[in-house]
């Protein structure tokens, strides 16, 4: 197995919001400044641009040579990578191997998404490309009708109460109140969850991850030049990612997602780690239940018991296995094709004892899990601190 | 500089056509079975699927786990490559750069473009996400608009008439005669270009690609597996990207294309070959001055000077520079995110002796040259006959 010998020597993110009235190419400026200025390398070899739903919302595809020319790096060898709400996360690994290949050297990878300011079924239809859309969309199904089918059916299968699940954006919520580039730091309960306005029946308002806008940026270089630019560089010790049936309807089980399992697997052997050996995890909860099943899926907890975690106050960033210890796709915000990458930023920050109030003490190795439409893309990625 | 040592051992593709009532998906898999299966391959590590315009068009995008799926290849790691109408052309690369990272060895590239069935502001706002919809697109000015602003300044700035540029789409058609899955297989002389609608002045019918669906894949190993599968495996000895500025305005010189210059000095210096020993070349005439400009900024001729090798026969098979052999972008076709990928696909077809009629005798190394928007990205390729 060739491991990747990567390491991440700087990270920039714009906070989440929505109405922020920036562009795509501010949003994706801001970030990657950011990121170069951490890592204080002016070369750029490649830069590798993740996004969702450019094509539908802002009529803007090419997003490589416009993102290059926007940071002044036109000539640059540069495309966009797209996994649905993995974007961000397939990115990071398109950028690996571009790495890795020795091909490039410094490389960098930025993921924007901007959502606010388009109508509901404008942002409802966006996301529904990430499902089929002459088999499944065209029936009339939401995104989030998908994930309340879901739901439902964990509920009723391993008789797990509504309430269980809401301590997932309990806890998110909680996390972003530390976090100052979060959407919603706005501290909230289980029954705050359970009487939020339906959605999609059983998810309410509080169960989804919300609209904004927001870009994050990495730069890389190789693991033996990492120390040159700076003084805690942060391994890249897997980037996995897998695949599944795109669509619910054409899985045996839909309580679990076959491509976490085999992009995680595939991740714990390349880094040589256990889930038990990790210090924290970023997953991807756009609705709670996927949060719970992430928590399961990842190896964490027996099918159908992830929120027990929850109830012993596990996933707290002073417990067992902290969480999406900056608030996570629920109140940090899930930008759909940024997400993966503010999951790895976020992770860099952590093992780089950067994440301020949001530090989970003594991180070495954390995980990220980005989830692409209804689990048909995962990519995962461990890192660990090179100290 | 690291060599790819990456070989190509299958390649399929669809006839283009407009109107032919396929799917994206069903296109995909026409081109990736033909290419599992003169591959003789069963494993895929993983698919790269090149595409530009299914976000707008089609409101689909998770391409890589749609397309994955499709193919009954679920599990695999996948996602989709775009970098506008070098889709095709930037997803081989992210293809080579996995293989040659060694974290893949087997490895599919499939681009799709669907293009037929939707009203022309349809097709055009679509094309015209390749360039800068702020700053841009927004004025009104289409994708031949600014083609046609790019011939009237060459045909000025070197004194060059139309005539001259008029000889590419003629040899595009000639050659396209011979082959059976070109969209347009008929005679035109350049008095047809000359006479036929005025599209953007100066731009005719003629000088402009069409509107199709089309689909081409390849199947990648590392070279030294090469012999295992095929006998006739072709390398690739070069596989590189370059950016320019995105639009027009931000350029000094509209007649030549930077990106296109980079890429191909960068492949011709990776695969230690020079533009006098190549034996055919692939170029991206989405409309005639492309043509003639990619000759020029690909090394065959001066500035202002690539149509003479036109007026001397230099460029059909049996000249010295046999140049779009299957009929390129005008009479192949054009599907634009697959375009790419067409051409990669062609020259392995050349290079193992499998063109039928529109063999380029005796072709041993060969080069492609894929440009998304107004030559904003540009991928190049150079194959090699391992024998």
């Amino acid at each position: 197995m060739v491991l990747p010998e990567a390491a991440i020597i700087g990270v920039g993110m714009t906070p989440v919001t929505a109405g922020s009235g920036r562009s795509l190419t501010e949003l994706f400026v801001d970030a990657a400044r950011q990121a170069l200025d951490a890592a204080g390398v002016d070369r750029i070899d490649s830069i590798y641009v993740g996004n969702m739903m450019s094509g539908f919302l802002q009529n803007q595809e090419h997003l490589g040579a416009l993102m290059a020319t926007a940071l002044g790096r036109e000539g640059v060898p540069t495309y966009k990578v797209e996994g649905a709400c993995a974007s961000g996360g397939v990115a990071v690994n398109a950028a690996v191997k571009g790495l890795v290949s020795g091909m490039e050297e410094i490389v960098m990878v930025g993921a924007v998404e901007k959502m606010s300011g388009y109508t509901t079924p404008e942002v409802t239809t966006g996301l529904m490309m990430a499902e089929d859309r002459v088999k499944v969309a065209s029936t009339g199904i939401t995104f989030v009708g998908l994930n309340a089918m879901i739901a439902r059916e964990y509920m009723h299968k391993y008789n797990v109460p509504h309430e269980s699940i809401a301590q997932f954006p309990v806890l998110c919520h909680q996390n972003a109140l530390d976090n100052p580039r979060a959407q919603f730091r706005k501290k909230i309960g289980v029954e705050d969850v359970l009487k939020s306005p339906l959605v999609a029946d059983p998810l309410r308002l509080f169960d989804c991850s919300g609209i904004g806008d927001g870009a994050a940026a990495l730069v890389l270089a190789p693991k033996e030049m990492a120390g040159k630019f700076t003084d805690s560089p942060v391994e890249v010790a897997a980037s996995t990612v897998a695949s599944d049936t795109l669509s619910l309807y054409q899985r045996p089980d839909v309580t679990t997602f076959e491509a976490s399992k085999r992009a995680s697997e595939r991740a714990y052997k390349m880094a040589g780690i256990k889930p038990e050996q990790l210090d924290l995890v970023e997953v991807h909860d756009a609705f709670s239940v996927l949060g719970v099943m992430a928590l399961e899926d990842l190896g964490f907890a027996r099918k159908g018991s992830g929120s027990k975690l929850l109830d012993e106050g596990q996933c707290a960033r002073d417990g067992d296995v902290p969480t999406n210890s900056f608030g996570g796709l629920k109140a940090r915000g899930h930008p759909v094709g940024a997400s993966g990458a503010y999951q790895v930023a976020e992770l860099t920050l952590q093992l780089t004892n950067a994440a301020g109030k949001c530090q989970v003490s003594d991180a070495k190795a954390g995980l990220s899990q980005s989830v692409g439409g209804i689990g048909g893309t995962v990519a995962t990625h461990i890192l660990r601190r090179m100290d």
